[in-house]
């Protein structure tokens, strides 16, 4: 083997149209397509190094071993790799973010991009973007997105080979922000991988995934626009959909607080008050406001100072998942 | 005309399967069935007086002229009675209730029942129980179902014919009680009416429609089978799921507020340690909480202790809308 190991950083991603519930829980295809911002600033930087020694793969964060949940899903998206690449090797991988965890920013998107990069490079496997957009859906459906920079719209497709992000818009194009008002960093009770799975047993999820198509193309204008007062519009009412699926499964799922109830109300008055402002929710109580850059230092004084918000990380628009000079070659 | 003035008093009711939004807007023709538990105790008393002297209808609440928005929507329902009728008499109506307005109780229910058959009797309308249920739901939807007591179906139909009320069980049939806990008694910013109007213009509507007759049918066998767990579940997916139309209606409509959220939290935990207890929300912040006779008195003071709740309302299961004796004949 040519190279026995590799780093990469990827961002996370804020979807703006949300990704929830799969056609295929299997291979994660979503029901609908979805399109996201990449956050800069924040990243996850994975180092992998392939060893012949090691009998199984051993993933440690932050330089500390992992919970046997998080081994248990790196190694199923390394069992793909093997598979792909014919090389049966074990991985000792190395994994650091510089934001917290439990923030209400996905950390899973920015980890399995930079595993999908690090991986695809010391396996041999394709390194052109949409190939390696697909490679990360399999550890992460958002983390298809993670791949490129600024706008990324997630091509839900039918199957493996049709399901993988491409760019809209590069980072520069917009000089959005996004203000995370942490609420809350207890570990969420149900998972996101999880909560996909219920998606169908709500009522309401026929008529989201039937109708996000239309609400894509209007945030996809919006975005091309920049049109802000309508990307408001249908960024919160998407994020309100996906909430009422999750709110309304069975068993129901309801990641929003109190807190966070407050922090929506806010949002909505600025705007309304003429702020340029928005709000949207992933599965956590943590509330991403989205605002643009120039009103970036306001706003974030505003949300700190609101009852039940912990601290505010603000992120602009990043650019993609990259190779990064490795630190320790085999 | 033998009659000139007659007096109804009638209960509010508190809909376990909700209605939200209209098949026709003008003659209130629902786009599901809905069912109601009917809430005693509580009442408003109509005292109705044919007056061949006036010139236009009068209302009176609880002694006071009532502001010309009220007038109107009375004025408009007798319009309906004086067609039908053939006579073309004004009234003076003074309405006074034993609940505070704005307290998450349906006011409306109670006044156009109560108001149905005090002008029935008035103008010489029949006074059968279906009749009237079919006029007080001209005068607001949910009125049709406060004409009979106990646990009530509202059957949607397709026109004013086939639009009314049944009884499903008297009220002696299941001892629920209904702790309605006051969030807020600010007047809400959008009226139920214009909030059936923008029903429609939710992604999600079509889907909780849809879906309405299965959760209808399991609602009716929980009342008729006394089985409160299959009861909670289902209201408060209901409930849920109107809000969800709510919130994702453009413009949104958001009734609950955090606190609303603090006390849903609750209720859900209490259930999951094993009280028998669901909440069911309106179109307002104030929080109906149902539970057995036998733990009002435990849950009433476990909801007065939580932040926000201003107050405890309870109502046991109530009667039908009767006359009673004219205190002012004519």
């Amino acid at each position: 083997m040519p190279i026995r190991s590799a780093t990469a950083i990827a961002h996370p991603n804020i979807a703006l149209i949300k990704y929830w519930g799969n056609l295929d829980d299997e291979w994660t295809i979503p029901s609908a397509n979805s399109l996201s911002m990449t956050l800069g600033e924040l990243f996850t930087k994975i180092h992998l190094i392939a060893d012949e020694q090691l009998e199984c793969d051993l993933l440690m964060i932050d330089g500390a071993l992992a919970p046997p949940a998080a081994q248990a899903r790196v190694s199923q998206f390394l069992d793909y790799v093997r598979v792909y690449s014919g090389k049966a090797l074990f991985c000792r991988i190395e994994s650091s973010s510089n934001f917290p965890r439990g923030s209400g920013i996905a950390s899973s998107a920015a980890a399995f991009a930079a595993l999908a990069l690090a991986s695809a490079k010391v396996f041999g496997l394709p390194t052109d973007p949409q190939e390696l957009s697909r490679l990360a859906r399999l550890g992460s459906g958002s983390a298809c997105r993670s791949i490129y920079g600024g706008f990324v719209e997630w091509i839900g497709g039918q199957d493996h080979q049709s399901s993988y992000a491409i760019p809209i818009a590069p980072p520069q194009h917009w000089a959005l922000v996004d203000c995370v008002c942490v609420i809350s960093t207890a570990h969420k009770s149900v998972s996101s991988r999880e909560g996909h799975r219920l998606a169908k047993t709500s009522p309401l999820q026929p008529c989201r995934v039937q109708s996000a198509p239309q609400r894509l193309e209007i945030c996809r204008r919006a975005i091309l626009e920049r049109d802000f007062e309508q990307l408001a519009q249908v960024v919160e009412l998407d994020s309100n959909l996906m909430h009422s699926v999750m709110m309304t499964s069975q068993p129901p799922l309801f990641y929003w607080q109190a807190e966070t109830f407050v922090v929506m109300e806010e949002v909505r008055r600025w705007r309304s008050e003429g702020e340029a402002v928005c709000y949207t929710i992933d599965a956590g109580p943590n509330v991403h406001v989205l605002t643009l850059a120039e009103c970036a230092q306001k706003i974030q004084d505003r949300l700190s100072h609101l009852s039940g918000v912990q601290e505010v990380i603000v992120a602009p628009v990043g650019g993609p998942a990259v190779f990064v000079e490795d630190e320790k070659p085999a």
